[in-house]
């Protein structure tokens, strides 16, 4: 998998602890690294994904802190206990969500303090404030609600929702919130961060970038980078293939956010001049889709788009974007012989000479579909997506790619290798890079 | 959070082990339970999600197979040492993902060596075996790739893609997969399930199943089940809600799969008995759009869809299922109000008089898409996405959704809350749930 190594010092020059972390970077400013536990049977059984885990390092890194580990474990006392200490051994800041509900299976509170030999002791404070918020919503008291207000000695209640404390051990911040999203999205923000913050005032900063990569393997990517030592300008690269798209990844750290943002548009330069500009369509924020709309746009052009074999993956891909009506005509799914006769008036004749996933059965759609919406610029796609209807010679996973504008007709074959939907998620993705390079040629 | 305990035994009688896991049920059946490492920065750092644990834990547990628990680490050879050798002392099989590809960052094979105390050495089938696929594919050799051919001591390479392989540590094995999705998958199904099936044949059985409920809430869907004992059948409930569908849960274990399937079968029918038949749609793997697929066959009826608000994102959803080119004619995504009047020759003085997005116009599109199409039933879905275009009459997320058939026309107006995305995957879903609810009435 592709990461993002310490390449920042020379091999064997920089500290680095056993998880292979810089540990010292200046006497005053310092990386700040923490783990998180996320408890809960339902992750472990694949019910749901780790959406928490996810939302929770994505805002810790923009906020210049890091994690050394993820690790998820069930409801259950004894593994969050032996998790709790093997982390606690090997972080500056500890974030576990999950198990603090009012029931049976919550069972956060009693871990962390057998984990950590403080008993738990009831919160009057908290006690009381369960009691009002119950008597505001006019929801019954009872005991397990009650169970809530015990906590570890020394924690104290976090927050407006109903769970979640913190406590500090060995001068270690804890944080203990509620796996429910909403609450600990909330807490997160206004709670664990700004802590965060004011606890480690001097820390290292963080920026990361994306340049997207269209239509080159990582090995390609990295054949053109030779040469190229991202460390002297103080960035790592790191590959990150998604679907279609290679994302080359581009990490600086610094004192101060100006810096590392400098660092990563000297190096974005200097890559640039080793790629095509058919070959970058864009950074993190640019995804395919709004980088064709902006080209539109910025051409007063609109498009319309006709498809088969994608079945309205491209059309949805286009209108995701807000503000897409602006240069979006139409689409047509035209799964049928029929529809394509009736709607973009592809020749009969055409279909039966050459079957509908042909070259000259997507140049005539484009062609057709730009004159019948009266349209500058007009997609086709048509090919076999699977898992039934290939053959010899146009096996599944074969896709023509035509757009049609006022510089003519170019039309792209392409073999996508994979599943129904993987093939279907190629093609509409080929059909707007071709869409792209169209524009910028 | 939602949880799933273990409510099968009562408390106290059930032998677990440190885990809270049943150790034994049976001298002949136990559980199985293994440990899952996922590598890569990009998680830690948030830049994706952990979609590959996801896949791994849903695809183990329906196999009978269980996690004690999923752990990130970074690309860094002393924190994947560490990781590993704490996992294996706790679990019955392992599985790794990530740090298997040919670049510099790539160290899983490195720390895996050092962890187990077995050497790198080149595999000369793999290192042919690479040369081959490189020179079928036209892509050039290089070093980078032939690095990925030196696996630890008595490793063997697994798979058709570029990188897996797997090893027996004290007994234990251990599954090393590329983090690349599709690979792990591939390999995931066709090796690794199968392995652990042959490896572990006597292990207690999981089921679950969900019933798709459409149209209710959490909270109706727990006051319809008032009163119901699921575990007098075997069976714990839970709810997980899915986007605009509630999924309740069943979940059994038992000895043999049999049985654990005939303890769902029951209490199904007791679940069921309570519901209409217009709020259970099926069970985890009749999506709707497979539901109303079956539905169409059925009947030997054609659609065709006419959306605007929701983009393409209707038919994409309908033709995401193998075979759909036997039930769906064509699709259209009419944006401009041109193109409603040329594709489904809605009347302009309606779109003058009431506006694009309006009961009379969505009825009009609906039946002017069943005429125009020629087929049996149409569907059409118009309204605001967002986040420009609302107004105090009509807000953005109002949608209004129409069928027509034989039977008539019949229009539902929705009011969807959240953003651009959230109203168009509402709004999609909301058309499928009326699409079906015409169809079974």
């Amino acid at each position: 998998m592709p990461s993002h190594s310490s390449k920042f010092f020379p091999e064997g020059t920089c500290p680095q602890d056993e998880e292979g972390n810089l540990r010292i970077m200046k006497a005053t400013v310092d990386q700040v690294i923490g783990s998180l536990i996320t408890i809960g049977d339902e992750i472990l059984g694949g019910d749901i994904p780790n959406g928490n885990a996810h939302h929770i390092a994505l805002e810790l890194r923009s906020c210049g802190f890091r994690l050394n580990r993820i690790i998820t474990v069930g409801d259950h006392e004894d593994a969050i206990i032996q998790t709790v200490q093997e982390c606690l051994g090997n972080c500056r800041f500890l974030i576990v969500t999950g198990g603090l509900g009012p029931t049976e299976d919550d069972r956060t509170p009693n871990a962390v303090s057998r984990a950590l030999g403080k008993p738990l002791l009831p919160n009057d404070e908290y006690l009381g404030w369960l009691r009002n918020r119950l008597a505001e919503t006019g929801r019954p008291w009872s005991d397990e609600v009650g169970r809530m207000a015990y906590l570890p000695e020394g924690a104290i209640k976090i927050g407006v929702g109903m769970a979640g404390f913190s406590l500090e051990h060995d001068g270690i911040p804890c944080y203990f919130l509620p796996g429910v999203p909403g609450e600990m999205r909330w807490l997160m923000a206004n709670i664990v961060v700004p802590d965060l913050e004011r606890r480690f005032p001097r820390r290292l900063r963080y920026l990361k970038e994306f340049l997207r990569i269209q239509g080159l393997y990582e090995s390609e990517i990295s054949e053109r980078l030779r040469g190229f030592d991202p460390s002297s300008l103080g960035v790592e690269i790191g590959y990150l293939p998604q679907g279609p798209e290679v994302w080359l990844t581009l990490f600086a750290s610094a004192d101060t956010e100006e810096e590392a943002r400098s660092k990563i548009a000297d190096s974005e330069r200097a890559i640039r001049q080793r790629f095509d500009p058919h070959h970058i369509s864009g950074r993190s924020a640019d995804s395919l889709e709004r980088v064709v709309g902006r080209e539109l746009l910025a051409r007063s052009w609109r498009l319309s788009v006709a498809e088969s074999c994608t079945g309205g993956l491209l059309s949805r891909r286009i209108t995701s974007v807000p503000g897409a009506s602006d240069y979006f005509e139409r689409g047509c799914i035209v799964y049928s012989n029929q529809a394509k006769t009736d709607l973009l008036k592809v020749p009969e004749s055409l279909l039966t000479a050459h079957g509908a996933v042909s070259e000259p059965v997507a140049a005539a759609m484009a062609e057709g579909m730009r004159k019948q919406a009266g349209v500058d610029i007009a997609l086709a796609v048509t090919g076999i997506a699977g898992p039934a209807g290939g053959s010899p010679e146009k096996p599944v996973g074969t896709v023509f790619i035509a757009c049609a504008s006022q510089r003519g007709t170019s039309v792209e074959k392409h073999l996508f290798r994979g599943d129904r939907e993987r093939v279907q998620e190629c093609a509409a993705h080929g059909a707007l890079v071709h869409l792209w390079r169209t524009l910028i040629q």
